[in-house]
């Protein structure tokens, strides 16, 4: 049994958090906290976790939290998080921070796309980048889990098989991204009023997204080789789920659908919530919503790859990988409260 | 041809009025203002009007307006019209005033519902309520429209024959009002962000609407005898539409449904956008998005009536209806770029 | 530990079944069945279950769910339930019935308010109503149970402390209630295709809901007397969630708004799915779907009482309440794969 | 003044053709018919059109219809189109054929994405695609019109340009195109029903979608080469609206970003319904839903272009464009009834 905080509660990740480990029969949310103008129970911000959890939010004092916790999650802004995680380190405390202040290694590309100095160098290179596919025996002794974005997630786990085997050319990749609402987190700005979402539809920073260096990092460690990806993202009139479309030459036109799709399932074997589904069949919104899964599908032209993913940007691609990382990190079984 | 200028032109029913006015043949749009950072062209605040209407739209300069049009509707804030409205007024310009500033004719009830003093006595004796099917011959010759809200609009409309020819037990009248999104303007708090309104339905302000006060007034004008309605409204997970569930008790059971259908059909038998259906015939939201309409369906129990009207709140519930109430004070055809 | 069985899965309802159970402990999921050209994976049917169901979904044999199952869930139509659960009650299998079928006790409104004939009367008294709050005794024995409609549910409940105290005049009885579109079923009618649904909201069945009927027999069970309620149901455009707004006229002016609060408070004390809010303070569909809670809130004014109950249709108003009622009958503990 | 007739008037494209032509001052509906049990006056069954048009619509009787009309707008499904098609001509009515069955000049190629024979080869050479922006000049003469599709609308007019001019691999044309759900018309089929689609999103035909072979048609006449697009559609959860997100590879680096704007707004100057952004900014659907626009938007990488363009599917994207055309062929103002 383990105690964990969340700071930055009140956000769509935070009650995410909350909702998850509710169910989770070996640990405690033993502290609550977000930006507030007064103290408030966590139930009159979120009343669907009345009678569940009476525990009162209010604003993140580090030293109570350090007290009162084993784990802490950062469900914070980016720029927050690098002020919070070395007082939580030097404390010994185990962190994972769902912010994208330690995803990326190059510091230069950090504060281009996230216009601002990053001011906690020294645990950077330290971070291990939470996508349990490919780092789980890093995480499983990390202090400080960087937890990789949506975006990136749906994007990394349908490439990474066809990157590895070096089956597509590394300068072809278009993906063609579809985002529900709370990607975006609670966001006050007027693009996101109901009115102007609901019955819409539009791409937004077209080949300029902040998550473009995150997947161009992860893939081109993958492959061994630079990778810069075409990237363009959208804005879907619905609350929850990232579908990825995306389009790869191949390099030679002698791998076939049969080998491919094996490929893929030979990648995730071993994976509890990656999920391949036959060729030409391909996975739904609906279908991981709630779910902390990424099911992909594929289907395999004479020159190009065609693979679309899926995940519950709130879960797989945010909350339910945290907790996925945080029972790697404590050996409880890898599924504990995300089935 | 007349020249009219908006004042408020990025809300919502900005928008609306310059796309019903860019059909008029008799009118030309001479000056749309707003509140704004820096003037920028219309288009450019909303893109579907490219290449249709090239006006800049800055921060209005009521001289400037008075010596460019003719009329002037206010789609401003409440608070605000009754600032510019003496003005106008004084330099002989008509205005259709779209907030709720000159609708309330008893001080004290606008004081306490919009929390407010008002600064404008003077005129708002002189304001005509614009619900054509009651006021038309006055909103003719009227200088000062107060154009009604949205969801007086519907109830009024819905209830009128029935309190004129005493049918009800005037105490009785419960109202269950459901509206989209549009009719609470383009509102900045968290409440209206998307993922808080999409897959979502509430109540909000039970029995303490400012729309109370100004149905009352006008139900009480058209009894003759006080009339307290109770009155709760809803928000649906919609852009545009209200509908109204509205519940009384008739005083003699004698009358029988297709009487209390004739009184309907009769009393708005010249009206040009109210349409009555059959017994047991419901209108949808969906039958009136997009019109002028005001539709209304009735069902007679033994002791009750159940009376449900739909308008597009956008439209019968403001700019359509001011755009009405202009084709009525300049002679034009009422139904012109109404249909 | 137990094996159950669902007839019906592949409708809304059973596929809730089978997310609950997948979370249950002590249950084992051992026959799946439903009306198919051809059997099928349950994950083919519904994907979102893929790598956690195998079940094979055939054409139900009676026979066969015998053999493998202690209790049997009907997510069937109704008339079909009555067919089924004489064969399972003679070989002695429990049965909770998510159907209509054995709910109404008197067989003549049944067959109207149904339009077919009954053709299991001899059961039909032996079934427990299966509303937890008000029939927690008689379930625990029960070998039959009548699982509650949607409608009803949030009804009863939201009235039942009213209607028991007496403090209402039970003829004032009005619901105006709103659905989301899961509770009508997967149903293929064009009234149900999505752009007649989205940006759209209307009322139907205007007062001769078939739920009616059952709300008016289990009132009027509590109340020791005659009650006939107004219902008047609309259709949200959503895919989860009912609340309904309730306007009664309290009998004496006496009672006052902490009062009748306590009373609530004190009625539903030890219930784990109901919560009331503090007066004035109103549940909204978020607050309810994904739980199986029923949130009520209440206001009083000087003679009428508003009530606004909230449920998630398919939990504490379907499958939910269906679990809800086995963790009762098997002695589970009552929330087990229900928080 | 001309009289039109409508067939297949109870779709949503038929429902669109009304509310355009109930605008039009040159133009009488004086024949609205469609497959129905029995006649039935077209306000029962589109509530909105009450007081607005009276006519019974029935089942299509050929020769009253030509008794009655000058020109006949077929909204019917393909198939149905080439039986009624032949009849039309013979009389000398001139007739616009919104489905697909003239649009695809080589029949093997129709008959193997609509697997079905077809049965009119004589008027299929005739038909002139009505693509006005492309074929203005053969439209007015033309006796019958195949009225584009609504993927390929949005395609053609976003590559035409690049395409004609020569700057792009025409290898490397991939189409990640985004419908709302009216493009699938009054579908009936599980998938359509307002749970499945609400809250999901998905892809569909992947790269084997109907309208490939009449965007490779169309292309490859401008191009004067032989092109094979990749094209991926999607499903939104919304009513109304395209937007596709194309992404080609430039043959010369040389082109730079303002000479392309350039030469997309040469190739459209004249057109009152193309409207191209500047570069980097790009069109929503709401720009466009309600309106016969189609907004074009772009972004120039070193190696590739990114294109988005916009339309309203049953505007721009069928019924407008219809109307555009019959303007054309009358010699009407070819903005009538469109803005």
């Amino acid at each position: 049994m383990i105690n964990v905080g969340i700071i930055g509660a009140t956000g769509y990740t935070g009650e995410e958090l909350i909702n998850i480990l509710l169910r989770h029969p070996q640990v405690r949310i033993t502290s609550v906290s977000a930006k507030l103008d007064k103290p408030r129970k966590i139930f009159e911000i979120f009343p669907r976790f009345k009678t569940r959890l009476e525990t009162i939010c209010s604003q993140p004092n580090i030293d109570q939290i350090i007290s009162k916790t084993d784990l802490v999650f950062l469900a914070t802004p980016h720029t927050v998080s690098m002020e919070i995680v070395p007082k939580l380190l030097k404390a010994k405390r185990r962190v994972i921070d769902l912010s994208a202040d330690y995803r990326i290694k190059d510091i230069k590309i950090y504060e281009r796309f996230y216009r601002t100095a990053h001011k906690d160098k020294i645990h950077l290179a330290e971070a291990v980048y939470g996508l349990p596919e490919i780092y789980r025996v890093k995480i499983k002794e990390a202090r400080l889990v960087a937890n990789p974005g949506c975006y990136p997630t749906a994007v990394i786990l349908a490439l990474a098989p066809l990157v590895a085997f070096g089956i597509i050319d590394l300068n072809s990749i278009i993906i063609d991204a579809k985002s529900g609402t709370t990607g975006a987190g609670r966001r006050l700005t007027e693009d996101f009023i109901f009115s102007e979402i609901n019955e819409n539809f539009k791409a937004y920073k077209v080949n300029v997204h902040q998550h473009i260096p995150e997947i161009n990092q992860e893939l081109t460690k993958i492959a061994g080789k630079r990778i810069n990806v075409t990237f363009v993202p959208h804005l879907l009139p619905l609350n929850r789920g990232i579908l990825t479309t995306i389009y790869v030459r191949k390099i030679k036109s002698k791998h076939l659908a049969p080998d491919i799709i094996k490929i893929y399932k030979k990648f995730y074997k071993k994976e509890p919530f990656v999920r391949i589904r036959q060729e030409d069949d391909f996975p739904r919104i609906k279908d991981v919503v709630g779910t902390n899964f990424c099911d992909i599908g594929i289907r395999i032209e004479k020159e190009l790859i065609i693979i679309i993913s899926a995940i519950d940007n709130l879960l797989k691609g945010a909350s339910g990988q945290a907790v996925q990382n945080m029972n790697i990190m404590y050996n409880f079984a890898e599924s504990t409260a995300l089935l």
